[in-house]
């Protein structure tokens, strides 16, 4: 299905990365950036050769920032040859394909986005595993032919993702629930601790470090993302300031069996995403071990975990201020704790619950 | 300054793990419960023995439900010897303190507040090192002697916690921003995930999860909390509607410039939480490495991360659906993140940013 040549335009953490699951997997890799240093770094990594002239690549991959997207895709259907596959890596797909409405080539472009990435960009951060078991939209337009959607999805599987087909709309709706309101949820908490009392964020603990650590990612990409999603973001949001007024009216109100459903419903919502290897989620149940401040304490402690047999699903260790010991939570699904607990406390490690 | 003995009312997960630090400080200490079963269990743990009607406590720690504290804490100071210090462990303190006002033993109450504790309950999942290392508010009203101020700030630091000094009302305002409306946003944004369409939760990564981990607490609990502290809750709750009000309209307006500069000041918010053991926030920078699904696998990476010598800050470890190796993101200090990627590839792993 997907034989080669792949071009890849741009050459950031995406765009090399793809490049080089692609080379991974003995493909023919073309580079195309608009800074020719990017070209020659993602080259040395082995990610590909600068595209010639004559290459006719089988598939060009969009992987450059969402504001040049919509050029870019255009761009690569002008000069493909007349069998040559557009897709795009962003995080956004209503407004690239209706970007490119009305081009002659645009049964050729289906649009998909890789969910994977980290705060790093540029090509010396790339990995060929960086997709590996992640879900990978395909999300091709009414005029795509189901030629140019087998390629993309090739193309996922390629790289080791895992392909989720949705319609362009679907996916913007989907994400913007998934990704980006809690992303703006999670920056309006955190607005609220930024010039907060220092002896008041000493009582800061997990849960509001859970909540608010995506917020640290850099706000000038997610503005560009967010905004280029705004209807589906902004409907969403909407729904949440409507419970938001609820919730208000609840606590202001005395209202307790109210604000209980409020709570009992972002319950279920937590057990709504799904599990390990795509499972329906099982509950949980978390160890927590005092790990004291000694060099190779992490590595036998996971050793001892390891003889137990019991499955590790997550880790978290635990810094509160002034803990002189670790505090470092395990955890297993709910009816395999306590055999973990046994095994790690008859290996002398000291347990909370 | 702590002498004993020390009264616990309530030996459920609190109270019992406040007594057996007591014990492990080798402190005498009385136990005291609604439920003779309870007391007869941390008896059985070593947590101390049943209180006689001759004892005369030093420290008496009221460690009962939300909604009993008042009550309680005016029972122990009628009972108590003249001398006795009276503590409650509630997660807020005005409204206890309100409830004993006029008593005339009000100068030998203060109230204090371990931030500790795990979706766990009762006895048996009690333990000595509960609170090492966390943050302890000690919130004495106007009428509180120091001397009562003084032992009640002994307890802690017989705790292994760190005391943090402050108003009842400056402490329900702390908490509503650190911990309660963090936990009530995250509900919010869950209740978004309850019933939507699989194939859009299929979109799920670590962001969402992270966002809305804490929203998995019990309802029932949270909701007595979070009532207990309305006030500062709902001043707090009105403030991020206003915000949310303008990030709605910078999404809906195109707003590009509003949303960067709310997203920043998010960013910025996320930098204010405190390092570990108190100091500065440092800049942080992730190790992903791809594990695959063997027994030892992670004994091996922390004994291969050890030998770095690079200290591991945190953990995490990744499952979207689909992914037949596990991805494990080590947190280590941003200047040394490649020292600890270098090490790992040496050893034959796949890392990716």
């Amino acid at each position: 299905m997907l034989a080669g040549p792949v071009e890849i335009v741009g050459t950031g953490l995406i765009g090399t990365s793809i490049a080089l699951a692609c080379r991974r997997a003995g493909l023919e890799v073309l580079l195309t950036d608009s800074t020719p240093d990017h070209v020659r770094t993602a080259t040395g990594l082995g990610a590909g050769r600068p595209r010639a002239e004559d290459d006719v690549p089988q598939l060009v991959v969009v992987a450059v920032p969402p504001d040049a997207l919509g050029g870019v895709i255009a761009r690569a259907l002008d000069a493909a040859g007349p069998e040559t596959v557009v897709t795009d890596v962003g995080s956004v797909k209503a407004g690239p394909l209706a970007a490119v409405g009305g081009h002659p080539g645009l049964s050729r472009y289906v649009g998909s986005h890789p969910m994977a990435g980290t705060e790093h960009s540029g090509p010396l951060s790339a990995s060929a595993e960086l997709f590996d078991g992640r879900p990978w939209a395909i999300t091709p337009g009414p005029d795509a032919t189901p030629a140019a959607t087998r390629v993309v999805e090739a193309l996922a599987l390629v790289c080791g993702a895992v392909p989720v087909h949705l319609s362009p709309v679907e996916h913007d709706r989907a994400v913007a629930r998934t990704s980006h309101v809690p992303h703006l949820m999670a920056s309006l908490v955190a607005g609220t601790l930024a010039g907060a009392a220092p002896d008041h964020l000493a009582l800061s603990g997990t849960g509001v470090r859970d909540v608010t650590r995506v917020a640290g990612g850099d706000p000038e990409l997610y503005s560009q993302i967010i905004s280029g999603n705004a209807s589906a973001v902004a409907t969403l949001l909407t729904e949440i300031r409507e419970r938001l007024d609820l919730a208000l009216e609840a606590v202001a109100g005395g209202d307790r069996v109210g604000l209980e459903s409020l709570l009992a419903y972002g319950q279920a919502g937590t057990r709504a995403i799904p599990g390990k290897h795509g499972a329906a989620p099982q509950p949980m149940a978390a160890v927590r071990v005092a790990l004291p401040d000694q060099p190779g304490g992490l590595a036998r402690l996971f050793a001892d975990a390891g003889d137990s047999g019991v499955n590790i699903e997550d880790v978290r260790i635990d810094h509160d201020p002034g803990r002189p010991v670790g505090l470092v939570e395990i955890d297993v699904v709910a009816d395999r704790a306590e055999e973990l607990r046994s095994v790690l406390e008859s290996r002398g490690w000291a347990t909370l619950s």
